[in-house]
């Protein structure tokens, strides 16, 4: 499977390339919201189930569910991916593609039927046929949005036929018009996955959350066991998630230099397709401009199935968007 | 469930102990392998497979396996437990009980049936029956253990009914006489567990390990997807599980500190039915020693299958040692 964020693989691909290696291959916040000295006893103890509950509420709170109970907190999102077919086990499910490819294997590898479609409208099978779709909203990596009222209206039909409809919001928190899908809840069909590494900045930690209906959260978080959550993650999870000034400063930031990504990227000649704030979507001769910018010490994301793309990520400080403009423009 | 750990509880149910509550309910290491601090990378980003790599091979090296890729790395063993009755499903299982309830539970959670047996030649069902057997060893609580021979000869007989030997190995770190049993790998039936935490004194960083045939390994760590394993995880259980000299020092302190501890369980009348370095089990009047140590605030496990036993964790310094010895003795 091919992921961003392989720097090993990278260094090997370009033994050459200045250090030290500028990672632009992930839709990681580039700048971590800060970490304080974390008390020995986040190490030492196991943790907590006060601790757990406290985190499930301000997680609820933060994304806009109505009530903890419909909240668990995994080891990170793609633990939850791994889970969900096994937990919920469908026969088939249609996927609006090309999206994060972990969706479609994890299924797959659970003996799924998966369809990947290209349109919302298809994620909408036959009324008499199964009834489990996915997708990601906001889309990683095209950026295709989709409203509450749409994912409702989707969400009802798929209950109707005992479905499912699983919306991964890895990267809603940051965005200004994709509030999430948490009011919506509960619901008997819905499951919403949230990432907090990627808005946070803070992808080693591995924390991520599931938002469904209180049955459909309590059977992952049994099926999680208890202390799934690490003691660091837990008191970064729960101050960091209560930080809205913090968030709310890193949208903005964001929003600043996506676009003056944007500018970067069609100064250099690309077409910016979409994206989010964590990272932009261009279209060009990609293999070249992988080589070129590896080359120079900077990775960026390729993708298999679509030989003209490539993502950026965003740039952290003043001397990642120099090497960057320069070996965009040189 | 019932679980040791839970101060929260404790302190709910002896509002007016002493504080800090010192917590002997748990059989983890109370003298933690020094966590140096971390880089900020550690946090930050996505843990790349080579540290995964590296960490799997510094544990096969700890534990015996001859490969790493015997090895699958999670976040703690509780997971794993969780996890391996949906991997290798079995009609039936017979666990050497009592133990750790978790495993019961989680067997029969994915529908198992579940027999608990009072002697390890009782594991060995009928030649025709189910072949699928779980032990701790050393066990937890009563410190009963087996040697590999044994295990060999049971696992043999697992693998030729298409079986499974499950051994949960958790305790057997710093023991003298509980080698392990990776040696004995690959077999085509055995699965052992490993816990980082409870050797190590850090529960709270989340870490364990199965050790198995690769063919099992891997598709342990294909349910586990990439990181499972978070990146303050990765760092220090490579360095912690490379530190043979700590682990040396860490179980000859705890060999004396647990014949200190029989002692001091003798003195006040308790019979010590066994235990490991990491926990001692005594038997006596169990509700009233576990009320008169809550009210001094120190916090020891009762079973509730098992009402005249108490067990006992290793003391972690000298003021811990003295309020232990007065609430015993006074």
């Amino acid at each position: 499977m091919e992921h961003g964020g392989r720097l090993g693989a990278a260094r090997r691909q370009f033994p050459g390339a200045p250090e030290p290696f500028l990672d632009l291959s992930t839709g990681i916040n580039p700048i971590p919201w800060p970490v304080p000295p974390l008390p020995p006893e986040a190490f030492t103890r196991l943790p907590e189930p006060e601790a757990e509950a406290a985190l499930r509420a301000v997680a609820a709170a933060a994304y806009g569910a109505a009530d903890p109970a419909m909240v668990a907190a995994a080891p990170g999102t793609q633990l939850l991916i791994q889970l969900l077919p096994r937990l919920f086990p469908q026969p088939a499910l249609r996927v609006l593609s090309p999206t994060y490819a972990e969706h479609a294997a994890c299924w797959r590898a659970a003996g799924t039927a998966v369809a990947e479609v290209a349109s919302f409208a298809a994620l909408d099978g036959p009324a008499d046929g199964p009834g489990a779709a996915l997708l990601c909203n906001p889309n990683n990596p095209d950026g295709r949005r989709y409203a509450p009222e749409e994912l409702r209206a989707l969400a009802d039909r798929m209950a109707a036929r005992g479905g499912l409809l699983v919306v991964d919001e890895a990267f809603a928190e940051l965005e200004p018009d994709t509030p999430g899908a948490a009011a919506l809840l509960p619901h008997p069909a819905l499951i919403l996955l949230r990432s907090f590494g990627k808005s946070h900045g803070l992808a080693g930690v591995r924390l991520g959350f599931a938002l469904a209906s209180p049955e459909r959260a309590a059977a992952i978080r049994a099926a999680l066991g208890p202390w799934a959550v690490s003691g660091p993650a837990l008191a970064i999870g729960r101050a960091a998630l209560a930080d809205t000034a913090w968030r709310e400063a890193a949208a903005a930031r964001l929003a600043a230099d996506s676009a003056r990504l944007d500018a970067l990227l069609a100064g250099a000649g690309l077409r910016v397709r979409g994206g989010t704030r964590l990272f932009r979507l261009a279209e060009g001769d990609a293999a070249a401009w992988h080589a070129r910018l590896g080359r120079a010490g900077i990775l960026v994301r390729r993708f298999s199935g679509q030989p003209r793309w490539l993502r950026f990520g965003l740039p952290g400080d003043a001397a990642a968007w120099a090497r960057l403009a320069a070996a965009l423009g040189g």
